[in-house]
């Protein structure tokens, strides 16, 4: 590790206090190893790398992956084309597509899925926001039940799966149009929902403003909001608080 | 009737062709007696006057107030103060006021409250517009029932009111924050639903924008919106849908 | 029926108190057959169901069509492409399509169109979201009337159609850029508006703001609106009102 | 004259061709007596100054009017307070001050009101904003005809009064709320209509955004808008418009 | 005409009153022939007729264009496509397009262009839309001056053409981007500016609102606006001022 | 328990099934004794209940506080004003109240604040916010870590912070004006970070809408928003996800 | 110095390399002594701290100021109110305020203004945010040229003003209502121009959106923006500039 | 010189001083040869012309280049299509066209790269948008270092670079999403820092809007921010802060 390496050099005087000082000021952050974001980064790495593939070039891309399969790292891609994936898959055979979800992925570890996150939909078009969602925290080691189709417009459907619902750690509501649908959960259990607004709708709704407006103002209690169609924002906090679960013993 | 009176006097030949066909062209429209103006006018004041009184000054509205006194012609005044109250009733003694919908009126034909509205509410504060609806109905000659405090975050308490809310001809639903509760008794009834965003929130609320946008973007059908807080409009149009049903004897 | 069986089987003993109270908890909300939902399913089954096309993939929607056919359930398709229904149509003969309103109905079921809407436009482009309500109100059972291209900029076109418009039970007025035709018409007769705001227009029309704004803020009493160009939430609810007074003997 | 005295020195010597140039790079722009800018003021100063008194402190519109009294010009303050009126009177005392419009002026030259400028308002809120129009129209020469309450929710009193707009050379056309007024009366007259939306109503009104956008929106030919409650804006163009008329022969 | 038919017949006791009563609540409001409205419909007819092409299919437009040709009434169509004109073109052969503009017209009329509009832009990218306004306005019958490329960014270039500005009987200003011509041309000069702003410009021009904003705030007086985009809409109501001078001979 | 008094009965003979059927449709949801929804409600009670103190009458509130005084049930009351709690204290003594936070509380039962949910603000002036979080998150029973005035314009601060901040199960993150500070932490910890962005600021701050879009556009993971200003709702699901952790012993 | 200690004690053995290294990761980041971070302290120290005053309490304050007086730190308080400058009157005797600016300040230190910075203004009302810009480019070291009133509705009294404008190394552009006046100067001048716009105007103005918006879509080259009414904020950066060729010998 | 050859006419007596009068007052503006006009003209053709390409037709763009070419003026084509590179290369043999910024540039004078402009990037989507900035920093002679990626989300990797992005006369900062990065950089280090908000993002980005605002609303000091995308005005103008440098030996 560099930062003993300099100061055993002081320490047997390779290395002057002057020039320690300077080499100390001069380098690069993170490699002065402070366990706060060493660690950091080591969590993150036992979970893989994500990239954002939209707007990406091929090259760009290719050079990317491939970097991170000569070292080993999982990486979680989202919101890949399918020609992006077509292009990666010339270079590196193992990597795998999911149509709906828009995800993109190589992954070598083995490992189990844990804890249980339950993602429900308003609607089927919420579909690939919520597969997003699923297949982000599957990634990173979650287990995942799909409660689709359950939107407030008939609110029996809903009533039916509540035990369900109840039994998870955290829940992902994903609702376009009116967006009213983790409000409604939020008021059935008591377990933190993440809600995800999607642009599903017209007019007034205005690409999804509609529906995170509604989410953002829920008079439910335990009820916190992320970007218009960013599934994979939710997969990943609702991950975060799944593994507070599966990696505790209570303190 | 005046059209008349200038056609039988063309045919007596007290006025000229020329003459009427001047005359015809400079009356103002409503003095030509078509029936469907006059016809709605009838209407319209057999039901009263309505008057929104916010901007406008005392002076004024004792005017307006004291012309329809001496007109025997009922009055709807809403959006008023205690201020313009009080300075009416020096003049006009049987005017009534009431704190809560700021509904100011003097009503001295007597009739029937028929028919059957339900008026609900997601909240406690979501109340002064439900009621400024109700009165309005009341006014008009509608029956109403009330079903306050049933939103959509305890589900449950607006479960157990489907039967009652289901029985009326028409339902006006009132919310403010995230106004999922018209979407939801949309879905789970059959009868027309007029939704009311009130501005009650803070932050994204928007001042109602947010429960407005709820309200248009419902997934269920059956709903139409009007302005936020307009609990006049609403009264208004349930009154003529519920008038409907009381006037009617099947087409 | 599911409920009466738990309760027989409790008299006669085949299942214990316990055992009862455990099954009536689990069982989705629905199989309770409480009246209020069931008898909501009923009407809506009664008149068929209702899918939005737009956004759903061949193969679903296909499902969707096959399943209702097998049920002999009628249904009504809105914002279905061409394409969407040269597909269905492979599969179900007698399936049909209109290119105006993008509806694609199956309809097995006769009946009376019974009542009367009356359907406004404020000019020829409005015309496929009035279509759109149009249509919906005949498929659930109302008979139209249909006024298209009386715009408020030639006051004298709509003028001229007063007496008919004032004869209906409920008026759709659809209009984009001012969108100013619903007040204006709401001002003449005194039966309940439905507004539709269409996204005709450019620049400061927004793609249908300026005449959603116009109709909610209407001076004349009346009026509810839907979203933008949503002709068939629209013709939802003008026929629900509608067969209030089909149905009703007066009350 | 300056720039005359300038090339008069130099034909004569007694300025050097150089000195010339610096001087006349340095002179301030309106000092080299170009027409355009001259005429403009000319113009401009025969009808008067205008202040936008509002914001501005006692002291400094004080002196300002003592400056334009002490110089005979006439002076127009617009959205002037009381408060404003009296600390002036008691410095200049034939200043003059309405309630209504808020308008302060100083106008000793007399003059003919000529041409005619009709203004109408929707409602008996926006009668304000039409004084503030008006009375600037008239400060500048016009003569107006006012035409209050005439909005489109009863279309039938502006009926009545189409000769009367008819005749006027110009048309204010002034309303808040939906805002619908400018464009059926351009549908109806063929002058041009100049639109003030107002700020009048409330919820989706947005403080006059829905009126404003309506007018820009309008289908009917011949409006032009301008700011929220800008009545001054629109009787000084209106004004303009008058007065081509007023002063020209045809060309 | 037919109002006088009616009143003789009554007269010569063909029609009874009641039944000429009936006759008259039915008859279109048009057909009635009240001055107002003929009058208006005359001018409008003098100038021809306008059609807004965008939006409408090829056969709706080619009925309307052949209904005129065969009435001989002259017609400018706005917004439209190439692909319009040529499917017009193979059945009225007369029929002309800008590419500009995209203005198609049918001019049978001969006539002489009077007056004198100014139309200056902001940059070359708002040609088009002045080249709308230009059209439009010399449809109409008057002549224009072109003052293109002028944008306040280098004020030297407009104000080389002040003079030329001035002698105007409207000004039309058309910018995008920033949209600050059209307020430092008024400050200039004392005719009506008619402002246009464009959709030119990017990120937050916001396709226009950052112009349009410019317009309606400006601190010079004699200014009011149009739509973005709307360079027909300035274009008619800068001829109906221009034409105020030409007809008039100053009252 | 009613459920089971209604089977008992129908065992018994008491009750035939057909009265048992009706019975069980018109009983109240809730009383039913689903699981799910008295589950939630125990648990909900456990932790006492919440009441948004603005916009109630004095009045209103202290009936609220009284029933559930009576009832032993602890209370936590939000956006309070001193007037709001100087009506409550004169009735029952124990309430507290907090100025900063405006948290107004009646808490009787004691217990242990565990676990560790550390609140971060970017300013002194985010401080009420904050509080109103933290108190809610322990009167619910997490302990909580403030971290104060943390704000990314001097990101020294932030960064010396890093190993308490991480040591949380989890972080609200509260900023105003550009409402950068979730993003930062979230990029340097790796645990669930709830945002909440405050109405601090001025001019394009737009009362805190500018904070709530950085915050939904957040390119670091593990973040989720609540509405602007809702300290309340961010220590709430803080605190849900808290218990996860101090409940579990690892499933 | 810290760091050097701690390096100091390793090479004497007074600290073992283990414990070295947790001691660094511990120490606030400040405290490693970084040279960049230290710097820019010291800096901004020379220069003195600056505090937004506004919404904070009396209390709050009073100790700040205290604090920099007692540690002969120059201050500079921002946005303060006359009542917080008084309060802090009381205990520190030579703090100064301006009512025009709302800057409150305590400067002991001596120094020279140096450079050149022109500060101009669109009207009169925009004064109090030029001052704040002018007295805080002062506070820094700059010197100042104000040039107000000076808007674009009258360009020749900007015109007469461009050789002053040009010969300063750094020009601040203030302006509300249509914001036009940092565009028109960029367009003249080729020195770098700071905008700011102010929320001064009515309307569509939207506090300071309008002029906003112009700013940022000038079409003249060298502006960049601040916050609407960020006076401070530009005389800040203004002073980066104008101390850049102050402190530089050319590079 | 124009302007002296018509002084030396009038002293000589070859032009009367009315006539002197009446061409200066014709003369276009520019052609008075006012210093400071002329002098902003030169050092611009110094730098050389600008050209936005983006919406301006092939033939527009030949002509423009063919007439610079002629003239041996360097230009910078912004926003240029590879299609316009292509038609322009053609013509002109020499005109060079990069990809990644859509600069089209004709560059025959030869100079030197002075000063130091840092250009920083959130992330790699955003170097588009960097690299238009950067070349048109060199364009106009600037030196330019490229620190890319470097986001808030990983902290780290800014901090590593802090003081080579110190040693710059000025500091463009490009992001996209949340756009934090301007504001970190400013708080770091104490020069100033030009913002450019990028499109980059999805949903409540709403095509950088979210990056402006984050950028408007700094906390740090000494930050102005151009339209979003707008990388040719940040490199304009830090090149004019930047050769305030180079031109400069302190003032």
């Amino acid at each position: 590790m560099e930062l003993e390496d300099i100061l055993k050099k002081v320490k047997i005087g390779e290395l002057s206090i002057e020039d320690a000082v300077k080499t100390l000021k001069k380098m690069p952050y993170e490699e002065l190893g402070f366990a706060k974001l060493d660690h950091h980064r080591k969590v993150r790495k036992g979970y893989g790398e994500v990239i954002l593939c939209e707007g990406k070039s091929k090259d760009h891309l290719i050079n990317i992956f491939k970097h991170f399969a000569e070292n080993d790292v999982d990486v979680l891609g989202t919101r890949a084309s399918k020609e992006q994936f077509e292009s990666i898959k010339e270079i590196i055979e193992n990597v795998e597509y999911d149509d709906l979800s828009r995800i993109l992925k190589l992954k070598r570890s083995s490992y189990k899925n844990l804890g249980n996150i339950a993602i429900c939909t308003g609607g089927t078009s919420d579909i690939p926001v919520a597969e997003e969602a699923a297949q982000t925290a599957e990634f990173f080691g979650s287990k995942v039940l799909r409660i689709y189709d359950v939107g407030v417009a008939g609110i029996h459907r809903l009533l039916s799966k509540v035990d369900e619902i109840s039994s998870a750690n955290c829940i992902i509501a994903v609702a376009g149009m009116e967006g009213a649908l983790p409000g409604v959960i939020a008021g059935m259990v008591d377990k933190p929902v993440i809600a995800v607004p999607t642009s599903v709708g017209y007019g007034t709704n205005f690409n999804g403003i509609s529906s995170l407006l509604t989410m953002l103002n829920s008079c439910a209690e335990g009820i916190a909001v992320v970007n218009i169609d960013n599934g994979f924002g939710a997969g990943y906090i609702a991950n975060q608080i799944n593994q507070l679960v599966v990696n505790s013993n209570g303190k």
